[in-house]
């Protein structure tokens, strides 16, 4: 028997059929469902009915466009329905590896009551409860800018020679389906449990959101912003702890740790726009509370962002903790994202206690977060999509400020370094040894939505 | 500058203005708002327009049911403009004394328009953000089911003489109300910012969430339910640290602990209708899961349900903390609510992380909570509506399984007593010894909604 989180709490196999004509942000709130629900522990995972499209466009030598255009209608037909019973197989075959709870993300336009019907009615039969989504848009600017992130980002359009080629095809796209579209409806549709988005958030339609999870993904989208904006990372200042090589506590700042506190005023006026307006979050320790000892804005102290609870083996050295608890140390490394210290806790512990910090900076721009190695790493891990085997593993070294900047289609990443030598915390795998880490560069930039960079500079 | 939690994550003071006929829930609603977001530090209050009405009437010795019988529609109208006046400027000077946040519920029908827009108006000039709430229900069994219900808690029908009475007089209030009654509308009010709950949560419109407050407020409301239900809540058995007088750790049980825990499947098989349903939700630590034991249903580990962190007392007495931390500890009898142990918790902190255990509760039945003292208080003050400062003081003795029947209109407690003797761990105020609470009684049953009462079956 394991422990239990959040994520737990409702045995569900749970599938989000997604509904909206082209260019209405359906992969886009998909892709963040599905990096939400994950961060959560939540097995999720999203088909995408039209990329398997393009897969049988491919075998018959013809495109996404030809077919759109084309007059001859009943065999679009018959290729239409083949694609959706494709998309919907490999969704009840994923669900059969699904033990206790999962979520699948059915992202296809989905358009016309009789497909919602078929669809809802062959998850029924293998006990597979539904939500439909509609993204239901009319607001003419938010279409035309969700055409422009589709030419970046989607598959379908990569081979477009320009972004006329791309509004243009977009354009046949909505027009042919347009015309047996059927939007959700509390009427005609009573029964269905549906969640209606019109133009994004501005209104939203709630028709029988009847479980726990169902509630939770509305909260969740509730709280999306498309606006691109900036959210501020930084580790506290090396610690005197830092300098012994000791894990957790609430020792103060070395020598230069005072330095970055100093140093970061510096970063802040230098490459933050707007820090009038900044607001800064530390946890409730002394090493970020000093850290941020020198910035002149408001200031927020959050049990939330305190450091990974190390139980009986805070204020020990890895060596130590290697040779007084050997099982447990072994443990860590073999499944460190599970693995709860004595009396302390887990990533996966942590990541259910910061649930509530990544709601909040999902609203909230110009906030710089002063915090801890571990409890970086998860909300790092959330907004860059790090698979939950790979954020405990990542590095974030000391002396640096981290700029998130958050768009639609995927957050870019840019490291400041302050120039103040500082120890290095990382821990490789295997051994008991601080180090720096060989493959930082590489998770970091490695699984991200989309369109991530990862600058440092020096 | 104090730690902060979620509640104080979005500074904004905020009146939600709820909007509905006579019979649509509007005070359960309301109290149920109150209850969730004070049981959050969030400062709310809810200000009841018939309550003020009635004042009005007795004044002119008349009744509502007179006055919404009577067809003088001119002195009608200049008492209700009067009654909203009222209610209104109650708000206004309520939030005058509100720094930070503060929601504030106007309890009225507000079922106009004019009306509307009159009241968003003043709030506005006072910087007072408003979110209207309309409770809209065209389900005649709802409506009878809330009309029993006013009958039996509703300050205006204390005095009717039957129920028939009743219906008649909501009937004609309903009547009086319904010719200018507009509901809220995304077309004709498509600027305002408003929740509209149509048959209570079957369907739900959004228009304009543009908060995280509103959008918690939301969630809230979408993972309420009005089946009345059963909660089951046990402490763990005695443990060797009780026995000792010690606070925190991860101790064994006692002999006496391990008999509860085999009682613990008498009582539940007596008492727990439906048992072969039961879910059992414990904490991670080993007192609670040997509680458990010899319970025979699916068991949960909760990480959120681990006993407050007394950090660097975790292991003394309350006498050694008195010795050692003799500062900490007057500091925590004088504010225990918010205390914190050096490197550990307050009770605050555990309510934040209490908070998706309670929305996992509004949406269950038949789970049997085996937990710790402070957990349990924290718990037990949300099902009863116990004020922050006496929750930290409340008696929840060993041994004694407790049930909540929980109802639309308040939660009714019953002890059940499994004759095991067990020490006592109240400690009371400005002493470090250990025994009886004297008011136990007092404090469980004195701050409910409605309609408690606490029995105790030896």
């Amino acid at each position: 028997m394991g422990h239990v989180t959040i994520a737990d709490s409702t045995p569900v196999k749970l599938c989000v059929v997604i509904v909206g004509l082209p260019a209405r942000g359906k992969s886009f709130i998909s892709q963040k469902i599905v990096r939400y629900l994950s961060w959560l522990s939540i097995p999720t995972e999203s088909f995408n009915c039209a990329a398997n499209l393009l897969k049988i466009l491919d075998k018959l030598n013809t495109t996404s466009n030809e077919l759109f255009t084309s007059d001859v209608s009943n065999i679009n037909d018959d290729l239409l329905v083949e694609n959706r019973k494709q998309t919907l197989n490999q969704i009840l075959k994923w669900f059969d590896n699904i033990d206790v709870c999962g979520v699948a993300i059915y992202d296809g336009i989905n358009g016309t009551r009789d497909e919602r019907n078929a669809i809802e009615k062959s998850l029924k039969e293998q006990n597979i409860d539904t939500v439909f989504l509609e993204s239901y848009c009319d607001d003419e600017t938010i279409i035309k800018s969700n055409i422009t992130d589709i030419e970046s980002t989607s598959p379908e359009y990569s081979t477009s020679k320009s972004m006329e080629d791309t509004f243009k095809s977009v354009s046949n796209k909505i027009h042919f389906y347009n015309n047996a579209y059927q939007s959700l409806s509390t009427t005609d549709e009573a029964d269905l449990s549906f969640i209606k988005l019109i133009n994004f958030s501005a209104q939203i339609v709630l028709n029988h959101i009847d479980s726990y999870l169902k509630s939770r993904i509305v909260y969740y989208i509730m709280n999306l912003h498309v606006k691109n904006r900036y959210i501020w990372l930084s580790r506290h200042g090396e610690s005197q702890y830092n300098l012994e090589g000791k894990i957790g506590g609430d020792a103060k700042l070395s020598p230069r740790g005072e330095k970055y506190s100093v140093k970061l005023v510096e970063l802040v006026n230098k490459y933050i726009p707007n820090h009038d307006k900044l607001e800064v979050w530390t946890s409730t320790l002394k090493r970020t509370q000093q850290t941020a000892q020198f910035l002149p804005f408001p200031q927020k102290q959050w049990k939330a962002l305190d450091e990974l609870d190390a139980g009986s083996c805070d204020g020990l050295t890895y060596e130590e903790i290697a040779v007084k608890f050997p099982e447990d140390f072994k443990a860590r490394d073999d499944n460190k994202f599970e693995y709860r210290y004595p009396g302390g806790e887990s990533y996966r512990d942590v990541i259910t206690r910061l649930e509530p910090i990544i709601m909040a900076l999902e609203n909230q721009e110009n906030v710089l977060v002063i915090t801890h190695q571990a409890v970086l790493r998860c909300i790092y891990a959330y907004f860059m999509n790090v698979h939950q085997e790979e954020s405990p593993w990542m590095s974030i070294p000391l002396h640096t400020l981290i700029r998130l900047e958050i768009k639609a289609y995927g957050t870019q990443v840019t490291r400041i370094k302050a120039d103040i030598p500082a120890v290095s915390t990382y821990k490789e795998k295997g051994t008991s040894k601080l180090g720096e880490s060989k493959n930082s560069i590489n998770v970091m930039s490695g699984s991200v939505i989309s369109g991530i960079t990862d600058k440092v500079i020096k």
